[in-house]
């Protein structure tokens, strides 16, 4: 009943009208974060010692743990209680680059830009060689390459050619396509893929069994590095995961992600009978004596007798990847949610409900931080067996799109939440944030709430230039970062997480999801 | 009196039109151009010889000579005659690089994107000690660094922050853009700059001093290495000249210019009291066996008896910048130029002028391999000398902006050449060469046939990504040439080539410029 209301209204132009009167805003409170925020912000300080001065903050790496040893003692410093390493579960290896060097010395000198894959090994010791091109279309191919790979560096054949920059990297969502998400009907279960979908299944099967092949027979040949091809233009090289970071994973062959230029330009020389030799020189350094998972929490614990047991709770992933030093991926959301914290504590904020801050980690190989979490606290998705402790967590929100401000929330289906959301985000037009969307947003660590029934939501950011230059980039460094952009979500959240630890009642849930099928069994 | 009807024309809309009649254009050799250019081109194998194969061309280099070798190769094996390496007089050092590296250490590692400037020495070994903050505002500043720098890393304050990539890096000329150059009057001198112009030669003065002193300071305290902001973002690092190639040049200290975000993070750390090392290892290599600067000529010898000492010159710069490949400056021009020659040749045709191709060296630097062309075979611009053979000069069309197609010519201020060019650019309207602009363009090396009054001309070129990524950049590679404007451009070009070796008359030239006011003390 109440969800036919509901989708009758988000038939009209404007979805929740109406609803406003239910959720009143102290404005004077709203003024004192604003002021707290907008004109005595210390986020970018923050991001400066989570990227700049820790490094990138790989899982498990000695960068990640200097930058959570950091953000405690903050947390710490502003006055936080409880504040916290909480071990989550086993991850496995930390990993970092210690050396990273390759230049093509022969048709003439040139350092190339690129970077080892995460988890891969050293090369032995400095080395100069020949890079052999490998032309491979079925394993067959394979053969013609046996025994003439020992100590060679190895790259494979491709018929890529670098985009153009026809786009701008950097935009802004414009009105309309505000004015779209806003209209968005509730989101239809995916069909069937259209077109053959097990040919596409059974291309990606043979191409995966493919990649193993190849791998398995460079491993058996001794080759000594393997060059593949970044994604990215410029001199901007995203990086992937390289190898396992299990304690027991099966070895694998030092590898270097390399810039497109760099990459297609010895592809070009080796096809056109052009001899290539390099040299380089990697070092990576495993770390095997601490394989635990660690998330950073705090709180601001509740004062409300009857209230204070229950949670809002907040955070982002503080892991990023290797190649910069995840700065908009996601020191960006990590500094904005200390920084909404903080926020509140400085003017004095006493909560009813307890403000609970946690900065996950592992994000980036799965939201490992976050679903262990949860299944430590709140329940398991997979039987969706709850604790007690699922019924008290009134919201969580999370930051994870980059630098840009917030331009409103996803409400992941969540349609009850809407005009609540509508009222809170009102004292904020000005600011630019107005949009509530019935939509989903996926890929972070909201989804571990929300797949055991608490309400987690991610806001909609600017897009700038997240997806096209900087996520999971060499690029993504402090340069990104937007101040004003950060100050503003900062703010917006404090005031979400204010209103939230304040209300009545706590935000209205989805229906409990169902447990996947194969729990059934 | 002639000049004042041009003038007339120029105000109406369609400024050439009425004049064509008397340029018949033969089409049938413009059919042959047309397929053997855009359908039997072969100038992306040359710009891959001269990029990929032969590296970057830096004047005096012995990769500049390697690909001076190759394009001589390649013009006599095509049937060119007088195919010649020709001296155009001393210029100074060969420089390349033969190792590059830089990291970052302490706090933690990172390999930073940077180009050693062209013609600094080397590190003395590889080496790894502390970096400097140099904060310097007034030349007694420097005090306070006394005893502090022996073996250091030095690296500048600055305000910078990095640009935001709001537009494409990649733009086309729009009918709009083009129309108005076409209806461009004719350019006025300039008068003085607006403002206080004795203030910004003060300025500039006095910034031109400092850092006199600043390098001369840091070469007294015995600095290790200067790291250098380079202009540019995301990877894209453009590279400057960074000493004297002269034979008895000064010594200076090694300097890397280093990428944008590389730099800030550096200067961040420091101005936060967050101590950098970095290890270090630049090894360049200087080439003294040979001072000279040499253009490649070539020819097509013309075949009427009355017009075969006469003259028709076609060429670009064929040396560039060390950061990448010098692609789009100017092996895109170079290619382009040899292959008009090359579609001359290969469709039998038989000039009544003698067509010459010269691909120069040094341009850089200033021009040198031109200008001392002009200047031993045509004429001294600083007196107005002229030898005989400049007059027997009808026209010097060259290419030197990049990659993109060509839309039009500028008249460099020849009026007269208009109606002609118009007529030549008629039968490339559908591949959208068709604008005339009374226009200059400068900084290439039609200037220096301009200079002695012999008609010296610049095709108008699509902006691409010329100035917003690879003019002088490490991203100058290969990648960036696009195969259908560079077909277009040989295709058009060798048609002008082809009209100005056929036409009665000599090209039109303006009045004679008037030697420097210098020139007569």
């Amino acid at each position: 009943m109440k969800r036919n209301l509901l989708l009758t209204a988000l038939l009209a132009a404007s979805v929740f009208t109406g609803a406003y009167a239910q959720e009143a805003v102290d404005q004077d409170m709203v003024n004192k974060i604003r002021e707290e925020g907008l004109n005595h912000s210390q986020v970018m300080n923050t991001a400066f010692y989570l990227t700049d001065v820790s490094g990138p903050r790989l899982s498990g790496s000695p960068e990640l743990r200097h930058a959570q040893e950091w953000a405690m003692g903050q947390l710490k410093t502003w006055g936080m209680s409880n504040v916290a390493l909480e071990p989550w579960g086993k991850f496995g290896k930390g990993w970092d680059v210690q050396k990273n060097y390759a230049a093509i010395t022969v048709p003439y000198y040139h350092a190339i830009i690129a970077i080892p894959k995460a988890w891969t090994p050293s090369t032995n010791g400095p080395i100069k060689t020949d890079v052999v091109l490998l032309k491979v279309d079925t394993v067959t191919d394979l053969d013609q390459y046996k025994g003439k790979l020992k100590g060679k560096i190895v790259i494979m054949d491709t018929k890529t050619t670098l985009a153009q920059g026809l786009k701008p990297d950097l935009t802004r969502y414009t009105d309309e396509e505000l004015d779209k998400m806003a209209k968005a009907g509730p989101e239809q279960p995916r069909g069937p893929r259209p077109g053959n979908a097990n040919n596409f299944i059974e291309t990606r099967r043979r191409m995966m069994a493919m990649r193993t092949a190849v791998s398995t027979f460079l491993m058996d040949e001794g080759a000594a590095l393997i060059l593949s091809q970044a994604r990215g233009t410029d001199g901007t090289v995203f990086t992937t995961n390289g190898a396992s970071y299990a304690e027991d994973a099966k070895p694998v062959l030092p590898e270097l992600e390399t810039s497109g230029e760099d990459y297609l330009r010895i592809v070009r020389l080796l096809k056109g009978g052009i001899s290539v030799q390099m040299e380089a020189d990697i070092q990576t350094k495993f770390y095997t004596d601490d394989l635990q998972g660690y998330d950073v929490v705090a709180e601001i614990p509740g004062t409300d007798k009857k209230l204070k047991d229950q949670l809002v709770m907040l955070g982002g992933h503080f892991d990023s990847w290797h190649g910069g030093t995840g700065a908009t991926d996601n020191a960006a959301g990590s500094a904005v949610m200390m920084e909404a914290l903080r926020i509140l504590k400085t003017i004095g904020f006493k909560p009813k409900r307890t403000i609970r801050l946690a900065l996950w980690t592992s994000e980036e190989q799965g939201l490992f931080g976050s679903r262990n979490y949860v299944l430590n606290h709140f329940g398991d998705p997979k039987t969706m067996t709850l604790k007690p402790e699922q019924a008290k967590v009134s919201a969580y929100y999370n930051l994870d799109n980059g630098t840009g401000k917030i331009r409103g929330i996803y409400l992941q289906g969540n349609q009850a939440a809407g005009p609540i959301f509508q009222s809170w985000l009102a004292p904020f037009k000005d600011l630019g944030a107005s949009t509530v969307t019935i939509g989903n947003t996926g890929g972070t660590d909201h989804l571990s709430f929300d797949a055991v029934g608490i309400p987690g939501f991610q806001f909609i950011q600017e897009p700038m230039d997240y997806n096209t230059r900087t996520h999971h980039s060499n690029q993504d460094t402090y340069d990104r970062l937007s101040a004003d952009d950060l100050k503003q979500a900062a703010t917006i959240i404090a005031s979400f997480v204010y209103n939230t630890s304040q209300r009545t009642d706590m935000i209205p849930r989805k229906e409990l999801p169902k447990p996947p099928p194969a729990a059934g069994n």
